[in-house]
């Protein structure tokens, strides 16, 4: 079986059908129309075996996921994902882990109606590449750089379940239950990507992020990117509630504000958008929490509540 | 350094600054603007070491072929290219080698106006993924499936240069002069994407394919997508005239006629585009040249002068 017909056995079954996909799978490159009024996005990731991700990973998990980081950039640009390119690089042609894989990134593309249009297969160690290209109305995409002085820090979710998840898989030392450990492994595996709530922040929030390497690190960009500092409290930041069943209230803290993988969304607003944030968080049934707020000088300070400083020694993730 | 850095040192120095786009390198995503009445093309290709290139290749020619090879997927669409999306896998973020890959992709970036809007790095086997995305007037992207029959088959440059460079590569059996691999291995590490080309035979083709695999299985892509056959004059395939200095005329036509890598384009005319295509040529100082015409039936089939058939054992390079 050759690439292209490996490319058309798994990957053009898909159930979507975009209207605005000229031309997709099987030309030197794909052909869509942009719609007036609204700008491209675009965002590529790679995932490689043994470094993102254990070699046993689940082939319909990393399906999965591998869409799923890229939906989570989207959604923190408030852009409308539409359209995936994927490149996979494998040992072999393996069948069986490509009709997987394949079932696992469909079904996300299908739930947010994205079409892939186009991809590359080749011979070498298992890794992963997408691209997913999005739609934001013009002037409307929410960047790192617009915080200002006083806006309210706000998270998405929970923080740090992915984040003990791999700290199991990595040293299989938290003792979790079966049942905990199936909740947290599918939150590492399957992180929801909150496109939703991206695309209902563009009329309220002056800068956003998704957390992909750590709350710390994550709006430390938002800071940088803003030239300004941010002051986060200790006791707000929502801690997935699993944590302290396994850990000290101390280490908890320091996962969910540290940990990567939860692709939650952090974002910053003016403080008159509260209320605004209230319904949305009821509408999407997601929980929206505030944790601190944009201040002048630089750099990400955690505060306890006896006003000293929570010193953290590594912030997030690094790539190398 | 960590992946931010990396990114900011090598890749933030380019060049070109497109007015089109309005957040660029260092955002969870780009945002850029499409003109009205332009469709928007895109296509992603990866490289991997010891597969798609040798291990000792030098960067500066990696950093080159790995956008030329997209580059020339617009090319072969009629696009005009616009946007660049880079994710780097290497073992160790290795700055000699990163400072000279950056050197020759940022050069090819300038010599077209192609911006790098956004990357990833990580860590893992040496691995290069471009996207390339572009811009072709509405309707106007050439499709390998528009060729009709009575069509003629056009092929533009030489083939099989890139093909000999590789054989002496592999195998070191071809005894070539110094001078001659020079130049062979400039052919193979640094393809030249007919992106004019492209883009000027918007209005004159009606089918158009690169040939990354070599011209018969490219050739035999546009066949089936137009549901035709088509017939090639063995003798009038334009073999690069080094070949024969080095094999003897039947294995110099089976290389033109099988061995990828040269990134030509081939293309398919009606007749009365011929005087047009003369023009073309002489103009941007590139041989095209006819080599057979489109026929009903199917597959792709190469004649002698003395109108048997030249059969091939081997169409093109099998990516798995």
């Amino acid at each position: 079986m050759n690439e292209f017909e490996l490319i058309a056995r798994y990957f053009k079954q898909q159930a979507t059908e975009r209207a605005d996909v000229n031309v997709g799978i099987g030309d030197d490159a794909a052909v869509v129309t942009v719609p007036r009024g609204y700008n491209l996005t675009m965002s590529i990731d790679t995932m490689v075996a043994g470094v993102h991700f254990p070699v046993d990973t689940a082939a319909a998990d990393l399906g999965h996921k591998a869409l799923a980081v890229s939906l989570s950039d989207m959604a923190a640009m408030g852009a409308e994902p539409t359209w995936l390119t994927l490149s996979i690089t494998m040992p072999d042609p393996n069948s069986g882990w490509l009709a997987e894989f394949s079932r696992g990134l469909l079904q996300l593309c299908e739930r947010y109606a994205v079409q892939l249009v186009g991809g590359d297969t080749c011979r070498g160690p298992l890794s992963l590449t997408t691209q997913v290209q999005g739609l934001v109305p013009c002037e409307k995409a929410l960047l790192r750089s617009g915080a200002n002085v006083g806006d309210l820090i706000y998270v998405s979710g929970e923080l740090g379940g992915a984040g003990l998840a791999l700290q199991d898989k990595l040293y299989d030392d938290c003792q979790l239950s079966d049942s905990d450990r199936n909740d947290l492994m599918q939150r590492l595996s399957r992180p929801e990507p909150r496109v939703e709530l991206g695309m209902a922040l563009r009329n309220l929030a002056t800068a956003a992020i998704d957390i992909s390497d750590g709350l710390l690190a994550d709006l430390g960009h938002i800071a940088q990117a803003s030239e300004l500092g941010a002051r986060i409290e200790l006791t707000q930041v929502p801690k997935a509630a699993v944590l302290t069943d396994y850990l000290a209230l101390d280490a908890a803290y320091r996962l969910a504000l540290a940990a990567g993988d939860d692709y939650e969304l952090c974002f910053t607003v003016p403080p008159a958008a509260q209320s605004g944030l209230q319904e949305l968080s009821q509408r999407l049934a997601l929980p929206l929490t505030c944790v601190g707020e944009m201040v002048t000088g630089h750099g990400v300070k955690v505060m306890q509540d006896d006003a000293t400083e929570f010193v953290m020694e590594k912030q997030g993730y690094a790539h190398f």
